[in-house]
């Protein structure tokens, strides 16, 4: 199942929007901080948000003082939620795959995307299609699931707990194996590319971008306070994200 | 324990000199084949390979056309082997920590380190003093343990096996808790720092380098036939390559 026919779908579209409405889940508590730390002055600027789902970081972005905001999604339900919710006249909505971007006619200061980018299949076409967006000096940031969790074929990755019902240590495997993994995740077969950190920066390196920086994303301690669970972090990472600038 | 105790230890240099001279060892299956792909054009370059050991790589990079080369190695042990069977006219070996190298007088087109930079406390000032070293346009590449295979803080970071014995997952923990690691490796007391990949190659980025290549190396398919044990590497990597330029 793709990503389109996958954020379409009733049952996982309920699943999802019930997980990011929660008061408390990992994406507020860990990726979306991690994330802010590392935006930059966006007083101006023309942004790109890929995989912008519900649209709350475009909203976010024209707050920040960006002149236009386009933001990409191939979920039609999605988007109906972002024009709904996360309207602004600088944001444009566009229902599209981002595996499309190189037909677009437009340059970029900004180009956004938090956990999309493991459903992508191309990963190096699409870093060479966000280059080629990007105006000189432009920066890309982007988030998406860490290749630790991602690896293991069976989907069967997961933590060891003590006595005591504490993690304590995370097992894995097929870190090395590049390629399709088929999970469940509120519905069967969801599909998302596993990529070693390796082969991604890379092929992020190869597009001509020099990365700036390289962030596992651990939790604060209000974050550990509102949910002591996510100490586990400190095992393993969920999430990587990178930063990266086109040459000026 | 630190490295320069390590490595003029009889007894740990015994183990270690041994595990070298074996016909078949991850370095020469794995490790240094993908080093090799990675090498620069040595021709008329000077060379600095920072924790040279045996000397084996100084005098490969003599045959590849450097004109200069300087070993640098903390071990007196590891040096009087190199000066004996490493020899050149184009090659000076120095006894010195890698944490002197700020006081060289010197610059170099290409620093090489094989497997020697995760006994290094300070990383960040390492990049910058290797930074400072190479002449525009220069190269760093390094190898070092990987980070999964460093991570756990007890050392007890192991591969799952099934009812055969064969690896099929691998267990660790502490990841995102970098510092230092003490471990037994033919003696107690082995020193290592162990650095999440986010840090490691923010670091380098942030001395100034451009990331070119950021490479796990898996075994080629003459490796597994040599020593079927190592497509356990598809499990998780062992090693970390990163290879980064200074700007032009």
């Amino acid at each position: 199942m793709n990503r389109q026919i996958l954020y379409d779908n009733q049952d996982f579209f309920d699943g999802y929007f019930a997980l990011r409405n929660q008061d408390i889940n990992y994406n507020d508590l860990l990726e979306q901080p991690a994330m802010a730390e590392l935006l930059p002055n966006l007083s101006g600027k023309a942004v790109l948000d890929l995989g912008c789902g519900f649209g709350q970081n475009c909203k976010d972005f024209v707050c920040r003082g960006a002149k236009r905001v386009v933001g990409v999604d191939i979920s039609e339900k999605m988007l109906s939620v972002a024009k709904d919710k996360s309207a602004a006249p600088e944001i444009q909505y566009r229902n599209m795959s981002m595996t499309d971007i190189a037909s677009m006619d437009e340059t970029f200061d900004f180009v956004y995307s938090s956990l999309a980018f493991h459903y992508v299949e191309d990963f190096s076409k699409l870093m060479t299609d966000i280059y080629n967006l990007l105006a000189p000096n432009g920066m890309l940031l982007f988030s998406q699931e860490h290749p630790i969790p991602t690896a293991t074929i069976d989907g069967l990755g997961h933590y060891n707990k003590d006595e005591n019902g504490i993690p304590v240590s995370y097992t894995f495997s097929n870190y090395s194996q590049s390629g399709k993994r088929e999970i469940h995740w509120f519905i069967d077969g969801v599909v998302k590319f596993h990529r070693p950190m390796g082969e991604l920066l890379t092929a992020v390196a190869r597009a001509g971008f020099t990365i700036e920086v390289v962030c596992e994303p651990t939790p604060k301690d209000w974050a550990v306070k509102k949910l002591p669970a996510i100490a586990k972090e400190f095992i393993k990472p969920s999430f990587l994200i990178v930063q990266a600038r086109k040459k000026a």
